[in-house]
């Protein structure tokens, strides 16, 4: 079974949005045990998108059609559909309703273009549409099919996870079982890993069908990790990557703070709630990025109490209690935190100061940062960093540097 | 003259890598006036990558292909743009030593397998590699062509600029230029906009070769719309561009809040630095979003005093002097506001409460959200809206309705 992607649209082709749409769905193929040969993106243009469309079914079996659902002129993709389908297309009423009920609730009118989502190639059928108002489609073409599904990228995945890998995996008649699953690390580059592995990898290697390791860079969350077991046996595949698992964590030690979707927020939020730990945050540099990663997380109520974004030096003084001086300092990070934890009644209080620039603050150059936790009975505690990127990249580090710092201090509790 | 572009490599289609340099071409091409109508993606197989290119060039008259030029096994671009030319390849010698020479500067020798990097398709010229080892190729097939070049960002921008778009524009004998400007606008559905430039949407198709409009959701950040001009003539083209933006902004109104890159939080920060009023915030439902958007800005320190991210009720009390009672209301919001503008000594206090969700909260469901305002010598005032989607969801138009109610406040001023 051979599928591929075709992204609609000509904001694609002018680079004015980078596809991670597709890359998105090719990882997903592949992880489904389908094989995908071929990317295309083509632009709002119905006779060019029809050839895409033909030159894709041509040399795969099925499709994947991604952009182009929208309610406005130039969304198209129904109508090329239908025209490679060699049908017209039939008004759903019941789908029309269905939108016009989700405007209805938001307290505003269905303008009539909407009514276009509901338009759908006589033949086709509906993917269900559960996060926005495009339903996606279903489009037999031979013994062929073209998959449609919306742009917007949350939209898309939902319906992707649900509906077509499903649906392909049933036409592929795939028994094997693919299953993967990705450990997320933090504080090692990704040649340190690779050293750390190394050995186990050769031993992978040796094996006749053995499961496989791969590292994946994700910028600012760290390295991932992932363990992939092919087996036509599902309860065997489970036992070999539970297997693996363990011996990767093994090798890695507490690099490893998450598995697959898990963020670093995720983990630290439940380990202060397995503790019985409020916490409570100082964030200056970082300007409520951790405030706001934190607050991600369903429940962060019951362990979060807030945070004071002291952005200005006034406010550290005056909220925090910091003494005045350098606010790019250990000593002032050390005062944010107990600030922080008596300011906002929290058991642990944790702080970051330093200078994402463009421009040096109290004589230290961009990058420096430092850090600040106080909790238990001793006294609050410092440590500096020194981060490399831009304005954006340093802030980004920061915030998650702060994170693991706190799992650190929590797990050696 | 029409250029497509073929990027090579299986770690595309598998998702490990995005593929910017495509889009990045894909804007270039637009730039220099030359029509890019596909961009398609395939892996490091020879039979594959001839397929592609034969479709390629079967609908436009050039094509660059890019990466597949490193001297590794799995680099057979030139092996396949060699077979889709019907020649040999034929070894370079001045290249093999001009290689070896930049090895044996570093110190190292060259391996056997980097003199491959220096095949070349009998009848192709080379385009010199100033940054890396791989030299890029123009090969002509018939009277078209195929561009190689490498993958490597960097060595791939540079050959681009230097060799690639100035021949293509000799080929193509053309001087147009293509223009683009994005207004952003946050109010309006993408259905409700088109319905709105209609009119004018429909008096542009009548136009023998005039701007274009288009609109490109843009998930939370709004609805844009790309106004698009190509002329012969680049100040022909500029003026165009400039006129079609005033007639755009005429319909449209103050729901257009930038352009191009321009986001949210730079419009507010420049308006609040133009009227020299600082800021200060309470957040709650959104947990410091909103400041962290805010403090991407560089130079906020200018305007952005600080926040109090009160996530627990008592935060509300104590250190915003809510009273109180239940804290997702329009009382709540506004004593927020003058609690924010108070504590951290702004001009402006700002505030939003609200259920992100999953559950209720106050006898309110998921999606209500309050927000606060307080400047100038009035009263703070409130307003309530209802937000559609999940908790991430609900948080994010959270945090960009409550800039934009900011942004209206402001342009009242």
């Amino acid at each position: 079974m051979k599928c591929e992607v075709v992204a609609i649209g000509t904001e694609l082709l002018l680079g004015q949005i980078v596809d991670t749409n597709s890359s998105w769905m090719g990882e997903q193929l592949a992880l489904a045990g389908i094989d995908s040969h071929f990317q295309t993106k083509v632009g709002d243009n119905r006779e060019r998108m029809v050839l895409a469309l033909r030159t894709a079914l041509a040399r795969s079996d099925a499709v994947i059609v991604c952009g182009g659902l929208g309610p406005t002129q130039d969304d198209i993709t129904r109508e090329a559909i239908a025209e490679v389908m060699n049908v017209s297309l039939v008004r759903d009423e019941a789908i029309v309703e269905k939108i016009a009920a989700m405007f209805a609730s938001r307290g505003r009118q269905m303008a009539e273009n909407n009514a276009r989502q509901a338009d759908v190639p006589a033949g086709a059928s509906v993917i269900e549409q559960v996060r926005g108002t495009a339903p996606g489609l279903i489009c037999p073409v031979g013994h062929k099919v073209i998959y449609a599904v919306p742009g917007v990228p949350h939209e898309m995945r939902e319906m992707v996870e649900r509906a077509v890998l499903p649906d392909l995996q049933v036409r592929a008649g795939t028994t094997a079982t693919i299953l993967s699953r990705t450990l997320r690390t933090w504080g090692l580059a990704e040649s340190a890993l690779a050293e750390k592995l190394g050995p186990r990898l050769e031993e992978l290697d040796q094996m006749e069908s053995g499961p496989t390791i791969a590292f994946l860079a994700s910028g600012i969350e760290g390295i991932k990790v992932r363990i992939t077991v092919k087996d036509a046996d599902a309860e065997s595949a489970k036992a070999v990557l539970s297997a693996e698992e363990a011996t990767v964590r093994a090798i890695l030690g507490d690099i490893v703070f998450g598995v697959d979707d898990e963020t670093m927020e995720d983990t630290v939020g439940a380990m202060l709630k397995a503790r019985s730990l409020t916490l409570g945050l100082a964030e200056s540099m970082t300007g409520g990025l951790v405030a706001s990663r934190l607050t991600n997380v369903v429940g962060a109520s019951d362990w979060f109490r807030g945070s004071v974004v002291s952005y200005a030096s006034e406010v550290k003084f005056d909220l925090l209690d910091v003494p005045e001086g350098p606010v790019v300092s250990a000593e002032a990070a050390k005062a944010m935190a107990e600030g922080a934890r008596k300011a906002l009644g929290a058991d642990v209080g944790l702080a970051v100061t330093g200078v994402a620039g463009p421009a040096e603050q109290d004589g230290q150059p961009v990058g420096t940062v430092f850090f600040g936790i106080a909790m238990g009975d001793t006294p609050a505690d410092s440590s500096e960093v020194h981060l490399p990127g831009d304005r954006i990249l340093v802030r980004q580090f920061a915030a998650i540097s702060l994170l693991d710092l706190l799992r650190h201090k929590l797990l050696q509790q």
